[in-house]
């Protein structure tokens, strides 16, 4: 179960006494999210999701996340709306930990998106990067370019007992996107997302419904966030790019906000270094988790078969479907 | 996360055109079960369950465990109603498994039942043995008597590392069972749910709602049943008997349906028969669950304490309650 934390009948029809949502009709740990402890919770008003903060979230950035959630709530873009207690605060605590209610957002996340999801998931981050426009928290990305040589020390050998070789493959990964010197790109920024995988967006049919999930939201280049979707959204099953898939995807992301010049010259580089964050986080978990862990880690061969693709000579911002 | 099958959306789309039901409107693995992956479905007609069998259940009882519900919930008792596909079949079969669809059933589970709770178990369970005295299929208990050995083979040193010398009161338990005879009780027998612990009974407030996973289900002595709830409900946290919560809950029982004498006096063998069945499971679990399964492993030694209070000489059925 991905729930850590375990929340008695008693001590949640206390903790919503600090609300005005009415009791608890039905309460049910929910196996999803690999960070936090998520509980269904329906009462007498609606459907709600109520999730604790384990250890590895950084309980000083949890302000952040809220207020990014009630911004977007606010402006209409659909995503979980943060539930204030009756004194108007939104983060407070149960059985020891940071706790937060959330609305319930309909929707299912689909496994393996068709085009009309991937247009559809481009233009509803492109509406999230508008809605985002005048939210005025900031919040550093923590897993950027510089972090990435940190994530990788030591772990060669890993790498080369998953797949042959991997760690020369990486060094000139690392050494590639370190030459092309990303930090200075001046490239449009905001606030981003991050981690827009499938998982985290909702469709009804072929019809975007809502994203969850904000925990890696940070303040970095928009077009990073468009390549972070390039990775976890169009690539088919068997680990080749569909360009068609691409395609959709930036055609949607630019049906709302044209990517400038910049952007699209930045593109591969920022496509491959997403890969190589996912690889590496990935990489990191895969030693890191221990054996009698609630989640298993996700396979990081994934993303170095990914990043053979972004290691393919010349490719350009057309090679992504842009 | 208790969810061993994944469901892609694609998958569950099409199992869904089986039922008329309406389209999944939300889809969330659920961490309760710790032999089934279960899920929380919402469709455009209502909530639902959606279970998918794993291999630790034996595909044979699946119908027996179908017909009960559907009996119970016929009889109206509140439980989980499997819900019958177009061709009339409630067991189906999604992602490679044995799979069902039953009604959701709102309530919270406690964890601390206190005794007006224990007086509605009481109550509801005896509700549940007559809805279920015109139940015509027959499940044999194999976690019963003559198994109970069988589980204890071999597993003297992991009882001894877990509580110095536990061996030996397990060796005495087995042994005053055995000599006790219970297999020759002439008990009133009938279907039992048999694992009618906390978890599995729903309350809205004090107020008894349903009851759910009924895999355990069998064919017994109504009193195992009562006396596997004097196990799971009338002890307080700290581990000593709540003579008050034990007479509540056997209280709430004869106020449907009298126990008698025979069953009364069968009742300290039984409880401290229901407790070695708690005990040894545990224990099993506890050796054979692989150090990175999903859900860890209860405390065989929370039902060792039991057996120490079971143990205590001249229990009588006033000893428990009655």
């Amino acid at each position: 179960m991905a729930v850590y934390t375990q929340v008695s009948d008693a001590a949640l029809a206390e903790f919503l006494t600090d609300y005005d949502i009415g009791e608890a009709q039905s309460f049910k740990g929910i196996a999803e999210g690999v960070e936090n402890s998520n509980y269904f919770l329906e009462t007498t008003t609606g459907k709600y999701i109520l999730t604790l903060f384990e250890k590895r979230v950084n309980a000083a950035d949890l302000p952040y996340f809220v207020e990014l959630k009630r911004h977007l709530a606010g402006a209409g873009f659909p995503c979980p709306q943060p539930i204030a207690g009756n004194d108007g605060d939104c983060l407070r605590s149960l059985e020891g930990r940071p706790a937060l209610i959330v609305s319930f957002l309909n929707g299912l996340s689909v496994k393996s998106p068709n085009k009309a999801q991937c247009f559809e998931l481009g233009k509803a981050m492109a509406m999230m990067h508008a809605a985002l426009k005048d939210f005025e928290l900031s919040r550093q990305n923590d897993l950027g370019p510089s972090d990435w040589p940190k994530l990788w020390q030591g772990r060669a050998d890993t790498a080369n007992s998953l797949r042959a070789r991997l760690s020369g493959d990486i060094d000139a990964d690392l050494a590639a996107i370190a030459a092309a010197k990303p930090l200075e790109f001046q490239l449009p920024r905001g606030t981003i997302h991050a981690d827009l995988f499938p998982d985290n967006v909702f469709f009804s049919g072929d019809t975007f419904s809502g994203v969850i999930d904000f925990y890696f939201s940070c303040t970095d280049a928009l077009a990073y966030d468009v390549a972070v979707c390039l990775n976890a959204w169009a690539f088919n099953d068997m680990g080749s790019y569909d360009l068609q898939k691409g395609k959709a995807l930036l055609d949607g992301y630019q049906d709302i906000r044209k990517l400038e010049p910049e952007e699209l010259d930045a593109l591969p580089v920022l496509a491959r270094g997403a890969a190589l964050r996912f690889f590496l986080t990935r990489l990191v978990d895969w030693t890191d988790t221990p054996t009698d862990a609630l989640v298993k880690p996700k396979d990081p061969l994934e993303y170095a078969r990914k990043l053979d693709w972004h290691r393919s000579l010349g490719l350009m911002a057309s090679s992504y479907g842009a």
